[in-house]
């Protein structure tokens, strides 16, 4: 959809503006509602927020994150980065081991053009470090080691490895260690994460830098940092990115709020049209994988008695009785990450569905 | 990625231009081998090529799909309709029951205002119809009644209902019946196709149109609907879509191509860097969900001896021994339409990987 379009209906509903359908929504109160409500849980446990921008990659979710404090923006990759820097933030950081000259030669531009300009990235290798190393310039990049587990995604599978990574970068000509990094967002249980933030504590110790960081990530465990992580000397980074939008499946399931005071509030909502009640029981609904997600969970429709069995690239299958061709459905999403990306125009909108702004994405 | 980006390295490699990765690759030759062939395909056995434009929504393919002589091009939605008409299009075939306010006070505005535009949509109910006719404009609707199956997706489950629903669309204001429609996608054996094709034929039979119009889609069995409709007394239009850019996984497997004289080849290729190398064995490349298709079959690397794993929003995990940070690898896709829709623009490459163009997506 076009940026214009949406623009046109501002102030209209959203059901009343001539937009097709299907159509994902946003709810701003939820929206702000969310960013207000991680912002003060970071203040309240002393840690700071990089909030995960590859979640929305969205200048206007972005602007209101750095509105209400956050440290920066985290990204996944470097064209990522370089499209977020566009947003205008000064504080970036990549949770990955960069290795891609392109990428690394703008953020070696940028940092040579613009001296307020942070970049961070992880390593967790001798050969991370190298790459790194062959494309600085005069200011250094900035590294975390990071720290990873058997059977995780990347990091370095022991404190011995991350140690000498460590002291690999430490001498590197144009890497500068920053600190340590880590991800707990994969393990299942709360044992699990405390073992694994008590690896990372050690790490910032055996890891001597000045103004150490220690960055963790994910929307599941921030609880759990909170109150381990309370005393370690570093500047805590929290990377927390589906937190912003929240959802109605996997977030909804998993998330910290279900174990302390405040809640988040799902923003993402799909409606899209009954096309066709072929049989008894079935209904066929104008959603597919190219309009919500369905990796993490399939769309939860707002409707009792309505369930989504399965999706193909345009449409769903839905269990429900009584349902009637042009109908409207509303659905709930799982997995925010994968919902955004499927839209490059969302409108924003108030409790009553008027529009009251644009959400565009820069996948 | 912005389009300026890949047209300011025409001519240039894509591993020379400072193109981050990952990257999407359209092979030229490829594109153009499979348009001649299906081209060819449908001619030889007297059908009609309404492709499927849902898979790519680029003009630039739609251009050249149009060039080779395709009657037209289908798409799923009011929205795919609006967008395609503007690549300039003069025939279009929504290949779903459409039932949105906006899109069909749009299609209607556009029958109005341009007497040489073709649009022809589908029907399953009274209901379907009755939504038709409400939107109507002096240029009627014309639509293709369809026959579905049980536990199928949309459509008439019996010849019965169908010919109900045909006949209530002759009566209806606005509508005009124009013949009938199928979908074979689903089905597994080719004796399953022969029957379902054995039913349409019947379906034509009984639905007496002038200048009959049979659609049925796909880009599995379009062997045995070449072999099966020869002597049906209609005009054959087949939608496939997949065909275009064809696969390495779901479609290489199905292709009837895998059947008869000729193949389609692998026009799809995403190349991506190795980030991290963290266990023996183990390999994490930066190519996620956001990059490349998952969930009809995994992407799959053209190196022997290199698994992809399993997927995260901006990472694959993958089995392989000797790699290293840094490293580039190629993989194949399964499934075109859910690799187009993670991408705004993509270059268009020769053999040598020299940019001959840019290919951009609308969705």
């Amino acid at each position: 959809m076009k940026e214009g379009v949406v623009q046109a209906i501002l102030g209209q509903s959203v059901f009343d503006g001539g937009l097709e359908f299907p159509l994902m929504v946003v709810h701003r109160d939820a929206l702000e509602h969310n960013v207000a409500t991680m912002a003060a849980f970071v203040r309240d446990h002393g840690m700071e927020l990089a909030p995960h921008a590859k979640t929305h990659m969205s200048a206007e979710i972005a602007a209101r994150q750095l509105a209400a404090g956050a440290w920066g923006l985290t990204v996944a990759t470097p064209r990522q980065a370089r499209v977020v820097r566009g947003f205008g933030v000064d504080r970036l950081m990549v949770a990955n081991q960069v290795v891609d000259p392109a990428g690394l030669a703008w953020a070696a531009g940028e940092l040579a053009r613009d001296p307020a300009f942070e970049f961070l990235s992880f390593v967790d290798s001798e050969a991370g470090v190298d790459v790194l190393a062959r494309f600085a310039g005069d200011r250094p990049f900035r590294v975390l080691v990071e720290l990873g587990r058997e059977g995780g995604r990347a990091g370095c599978r022991t404190l011995d490895e991350l140690v000498r990574v460590a002291a690999y970068a430490q001498q590197a000509p144009g890497v500068e260690l920053a600190g340590v990094a880590g991800y707990e967002g994969g393990l299942r249980t709360a044992q699990e994460v405390r073992k694994y933030l008590g690896a990372l504590q050690e790490a910032v110790e055996y890891v001597r830098v000045r103004n150490h960081i220690l960055s963790v990530g994910g929307s599941e465990w921030f609880d759990v940092i909170g109150r381990e992580l309370v005393a370690t000397q570093a500047t805590i980074l929290l990377r927390s990115g589906a937190y912003v939008t929240h959802d109605d499946g996997f977030y909804r399931e998993h998330t910290p709020f279900n174990r302390m005071e405040g809640e988040l509030r799902p923003a993402l909502e799909v409606w899209a049209h009954v096309l066709s009640t072929p049989e008894p029981g079935l209904a066929i609904v104008g959603m597919g994988k190219r309009d919500a997600p369905y990796d993490d969970g399939l769309p939860i429709a707002r409707r009792d008695g309505v369930t989504v069995l399965r999706m193909q690239d345009q449409h769903a299958y839905v269990r429900a009785h009584g349902l009637v061709p042009g109908e409207l459905l509303a659905f709930g999403i799982s997995h925010p990450c994968t919902a955004f990306d499927k839209w490059r125009m969302l409108p924003l909108v108030d409790p009553d569905y008027r529009v009251v702004g644009t959400i565009s994405t820069n996948f």
